[in-house]
């Protein structure tokens, strides 16, 4: 494991969790300046999270946790007076921030269980301890998918992904890059096509930062460009995380992943979707419930040049798609590669 | 023909020719200015051409076509020698510039030949009156294709487009442009979604641009949007432009329409193309033939906040892709509304 410790020195933790404080990374301003940004409050965690300056489904959820042990630092009261002041929290985490990934929600309600079993005095400390264990849990399990995952990556393939579910959008390691960097690991030499993935270029700005890093081969490549490389034979898989995957196994991934997995299945390239068990929705029976979010037309233009745009100009802005269950060849979880129809078994 | 000729009063012509120079619209500025380049020489419309300040294969065609009247301007000696100068700037429009759309290399044969039949005294006269006439007929094509392709337009229809293929992209009218505008004419409220059509954004620079001088209502996407929002039965059809048709009826066009076509045809959406007769390439039989450009890398970021991005990365910026006839429901031509299949035989 000494290339897994290696791979920590070069990529950051996105979200740490100290007794004062929660450290994130300020996405925003990646590739141009990595900086750290300490939260106190509740209030600072629900604005990270709308403004996504942390982003990604596990970063948000993480944070969300990170959120609740702050929520826990200034409750007082009975113990039932604590829980309230966690349930408001854990209601501002939920539903005034962003609603399509559901590991948000999961991470909230460990938390709100640890706190409703811990002594009225404790629950700071059982919170604190709870986060920290969830959050090393998460990385072990990016680490599992990455030991399955790597088996569908050999050297000589190109994989195509799109978005960042790279180390940035988890706590560290990321889920779909996780087999990528397993395989690196192993000496395996592919390439990848990253999608810029507009709007928010987390792919160029993430994803692409994140391989130079790890210094894994890549090239970037415009979302449109995605179909016609896969029609000329040139994307061996496709390889994307997820936000939420309903208990059929639809997936709700960042807008632009639905074109991915029609085209793949056109052409016969397998499509693959790594996740943990925290992503899966098991109360939501199809991808058609999941809520998409909309984001702000300022999103749309954030990170083009200001000069070309009108930007009073309308948009239609959806952050995410739903991929049915029946374009994905296999998802990958800490659990192992399994069938999408199989996935609420897990 | 009132609203037709109102309409050119709302949208400038892409590429004027006038008896000392050729007039182009610098389309590297919009929207941000509207500035007209005066060209007197064919270096400087090869340049133009290259660096997209023209850009749209009829409006390409249009400044290879006002490029030979310029040669011809600047030729002297024998009726042969004329001639031979009039190919090596023939030469130099269709090789040295951008080799996908055809439209160039058919109005650059127009003039030669055009050329050819005049009197040695007679050329520079001959080409003038030829290009005018090329470029008129040109408008008067894009306005059969509306038209004929008005018909396919109605009222609560939402049709999604790709790239521009507007008057900026021809020499007036646009092709794929042209059914909205003859059905705006005659009182038909559509919605267009406009496809930004990275990496140029020539959707939300141009097309959006030209929709709003126009009065018709629109939203811009991503493009990644487009696939689930024909999922969701928001998009009533395709409506794209054309580089160059192959004589089975594949097209070549902007990068990103191949993955519109695949996506329309699984939602059983149509999938309209537009195009002028100069634009099929009976020569080439199928779309594997027709040469892809590929643009630097300097265009992938060119219309980025330069803060945000590292342009040292490695990038693949095909400009183009090809969408094989199948996927295609019908070309609309100034001769009608055509299968696929049979459009060599227009």
């Amino acid at each position: 494991m000494n290339n897994i410790e290696a791979l920590k020195n070069k990529l950051p933790c996105t979200v740490e969790i100290f007794p004062d404080r929660v450290r994130i990374i300020d996405q925003s301003l990646l590739p141009q300046k990595l900086v750290r940004l300490d939260l106190q409050t509740v209030d600072e965690v629900v604005t990270v999270i709308k403004t996504m300056r942390v982003r990604g489904a596990q970063a948000i959820g993480a944070a969300g946790i990170g959120g609740m042990y702050l929520a826990a630092r200034q409750a007082h009261g009975t113990h039932q007076a604590i829980m309230q002041q966690l349930q408001t929290a854990a209601y501002r985490l939920t539903r005034e921030t962003r609603p399509t990934a559901v590991n948000l929600s999961w991470g909230v309600n460990k938390m709100l269980a640890a706190a409703a079993q811990a002594a009225n005095q404790q629950v700071e400390k059982v919170l604190y301890m709870a986060a920290r264990q969830i959050l090393e849990a998460e990385v072990r399990n990016n680490q599992q998918i990455g030991q399955h995952g790597k088996e569908l990556i050999t050297s000589d393939m190109t994989i195509l992904t799109h978005c960042n579910a790279g180390s940035l959008s988890s706590i560290w390691y990321g889920t779909a890059t996780a087999p990528l960097f397993a395989a690196k690991d192993e000496g395996h030499n592919f390439t990848v096509l990253v999608d810029e993935t507009r709007p928010q270029l987390q792919g160029s700005r993430l994803t692409a930062w994140e391989f130079k890093q790890v210094g894994i081969d890549f090239r970037i490549i415009v979302d449109g460009a995605a179909g016609s490389l896969m029609k000329a034979k040139r994307v061996s898989a496709v390889l994307v995380g997820a936000d939420r995957i309903a208990a059929n196994g639809d997936v709700a991934n960042k807008i632009g992943t639905y074109p991915l997995a029609v085209l793949a299945r056109e052409n016969q390239i397998p499509f693959y979707v790594a996740a943990v068990e925290a992503t899966i929705d098991r109360a939501m029976p199809t991808g058609e419930g999941i809520p998409i979010e909309n984001r702000p037309t300022e999103d749309f233009w954030r990170y083009l040049q200001a000069d070309f745009f009108d930007q009073s100009l309308p948009t239609l802005n959806p952050a995410f798609d739903i991929t049915p269950a029946k374009y994905i060849t296999k998802i990958i979880t800490e659990k192992g590669i399994l069938d999408p129809g199989k996935i609420s078994a897990v």
